[in-house]
């Protein structure tokens, strides 16, 4: 592991840390950081604050050189005018990393322009800032997470320019079903960019898959490189914040962003593999995807559902995004057409059950053993339309396909609005992971086959 | 009232009804039908079952003509080759109409497309047919709805042209917080079809809003025509299945439809003013949304958040359907300067109250005070995002935005994947549709904007 790694291991998994602006009042960000820190039992915490002896039970001291010992992380919560301080005293104590939760810096004015830009002259890359105006970092390894109680240990590594969008996302992660090894809040960028957390997540063991909000980046020639290296073993993908013309605008106040026309960007993904994603929701739906299914074969689906309707929507979402449904090979059709009686059903893809499964379940068992093997097909959607909205039946149904080996990749899709902690769990130990939008999960499923099939 | 609004007046809330092919098995469709209708107390239910003397305790008549008295509707469940001759009985008892749920028609073969045609001919108008392969229609006031036990009272009639949709839109309905007028499932539609029910649902005073799930169409002119008509007075919203190439194949085999080219049916949309859509969530988000604001004056968005990365997305998602976000008028940035403190928010638009809506939630009141008000929008997104998570501030902000009079229309945004029905039901009595995905409310709220500025 190279140095920087190390680097960023400290960051994220620090022995010790130091808060500047931590006090009394309990409201304030320091202290909701150090209590969070206090209330875990971290060993070496130390508040820092010129006026007070004493925070939370603990020693205060007056400046981050006054810490006896190493200091390997810092995090600054006072305002603007006073960082620089706080930075010049860092590079003195050899600290590792900063995190700068203040705002008042590049997103709010010229001044603040000229006061980042005079942290990192002072800072020199001795002392690495993250921010300012940002969360910082978090790690439920470490348990380096306050404002995050729901953050659980998984395998997403997540990078966020942004603070607010790091709870949404972790959020709906949890309810779909997956947690997070790294996930920073970084927003400013005015010395660690998206380019450096996305060269360490591709170094680091417990990051799978790599997701990101982007408003802007500063070292264009860097970023593609390194996406485009990682992005070879590692899928990165990328929801852009300030893809319109109103939402460039509103980047410059949020962190001070240049948010880059959407040629650049089409040009960024085509070159480095990245995926591009458009929303929320299918960051975390293509990032679900990625973490549970294998390689995918190609972009050739079976579906197989019950009820005509879904089965016309599911084709439709399918083609929409290039993903297509081939008619299935003819001994498979003549082996379902044994089973499935003829009349209001089809077999030949989309497999319609019609209501035959409703009165026998074990008919969706056959089916799926059979409609798997056929050579026509990469990857199979399962449609719990018309199985969802009784809770009986839908695990009933969920016991047939988690409990048998299907030996193609496989997606549910529940009906809209069904809770997926329902069922999530049972099929994600299968590999099978669930949606309860057949946009989404047919999106994921495209932009997981378009990227084993760009990489090769 | 026309002559053919009575008659289907009587399809919907029919006296008395006629059940071909409930049998003993209570497995079998017609005994379905037949045993929610007892359950319910309807009074006049025959069941017609040539081997069967009693069933369910009612008497069973050997054909539809042996029944005493008027038969207003019919219900058909049985093998398709039998259908023929109970249309050739009711013509001769002179019932209003029909609903043929046997399948094995035109989805099915060229001999099914002869029977189908059979069928019309012999009831040649004096009874009307709904189907076949399809489930008829359901009524929440007449409780005419066996298989939709969560289907509830409501503004909303649904014309779809399949079955398995119908308990697909109606239950995520409910999650959403409305329910139906009228719901017709009639599918090969091989005498009345959608632009009879759209007609009908025009003229219905229980809806409000139409929404159609349309594979093909039988009569076009006819079609532009009433749904030109109607869609004046009451929204009608389309979402086409079978709108990619095999989407249209399967049509042909779900409901024996033509499903018609992109062009022209965007031909359709542009003529008659009806509402495109892309899917079951668009569909009903869009239905929220008209049966919930008033008309509106424009495109002009106010956005109202906390946190500058959904505030950046929510600007995206507008002016990615052609709906503005304009900066405020100097008095308004100015009235807010006064109350949010600039470090980390922003009062131009998005307004972003950032963390300070947290600590002091009247803040939000005062803020929705000073911008609803402001010529320069038309409308309010309240973006709940970093207030959703917690549950007690979730419910402090609800208690906020519905209890204070905003003299703009709103429509509120959860964080993805909450839970709408722990907050829906007391924003909607303040007229604040809820969403739990941005880019289908800003769907939503594009629809609403654009049908009432081609309406004039």
């Amino acid at each position: 592991m190279s140095v920087k790694f190390q680097q960023f291991e400290t960051i994220f998994k620090p022995k010790s840390v130091a808060i500047v602006g931590a006090s009394k009042n309990s409201m304030k960000m320091g202290s909701i950081f150090l209590d969070h820190l206090k209330s875990i039992g971290f060993p070496q915490l130390y508040p820092v604050n010129p006026h007070e002896t004493e925070i939370s039970t603990l020693k205060a001291y007056k400046s981050v050189r006054d810490i006896p010992g190493q200091v390997d992380y810092v995090i600054v919560a006072v305002p603007a005018e006073k960082v620089k301080e706080v930075i010049e005293d860092c590079v003195v104590k050899g600290v590792n990393a900063v995190t700068v939760f203040s705002s008042g810096f590049s997103e709010f004015s010229d001044e603040g322009r000229r006061r980042e830009e005079e942290l990192v002259r002072i800072a020199h890359g001795k002392v690495r800032i993250i921010g300012p105006n940002c969360l910082g970092a978090f790690c439920a390894e470490s348990k380096l997470n306050p404002f995050l109680p729901s953050l659980e240990d998984g395998r997403i590594g997540f990078v966020c320019q942004s603070g607010g969008n790091v709870g949404t996302v972790v959020n709906l992660g949890k309810r779909m079903g997956f947690g997070f090894s790294k996930i920073v809040s970084y927003c400013n960028a005015c010395d660690l960019d998206s380019t450096d957390f996305i060269e360490y997540l591709g170094e680091d063991p417990k990051t799978s898959v790599i997701i990101a909000y982007i408003e802007g980046i500063k070292n264009g020639e860097k970023f593609l490189e390194v996406t485009r290296k990682v992005g070879k073993d590692k899928p990165i993908i990328i929801l852009r914040g300030g893809v319109t013309s109103g939402g460039s605008k509103v980047v410059a106040s949020h962190t001070g962003s240049l948010a880059g026309s959407s040629e650049i960007w089409d040009a960024v993904f085509k070159y480095t593999g990245a995926i591009k994603v458009q929303s929320i929701e299918e960051l975390l739906g293509t990032a679900l995807a990625f973490l549970h299914l294998p390689k995918l074969g190609g972009r050739k689906v079976g579906i197989i559902g019950m009820g005509g309707g879904a089965g016309v929507l599911g084709v439709d979402e399918c083609e929409k995004r290039d993903l297509s449904v081939p008619v299935l090979t003819s001994e498979t059709i003549s082996s379902l057409s044994e089973i499935i009686p003829p009349i209001n059903s089809n077999v030949k893809n989309p497999v319609d059950l019609a209501e035959y499964a409703m009165f026998d379940p074990s008919l969706l068992e056959k089916t799926l053993k059979i409609v798997a093997p056929d050579p026509k097909i990469d990857v199979l959607i399962m449609l719990y339309h018309n199985m969802s909205w009784d809770l009986g039946l839908l695990k009933k149904v969920e016991e047939i396909v988690t409990n048998i080996n299907i030996s193609k990749p496989v997606v549910a899709v529940l009906e809209p609005g069904i809770d997926l902690e329902e069922i999530q769990s049972k099929h994600l130990e299968k590999k099978i992971p669930a949606y309860n939008n057949l946009t989404y999960a047919c999106k994921a499923i495209y932009n997981v086959a378009n990227y084993y099939e760009r990489r090769g």
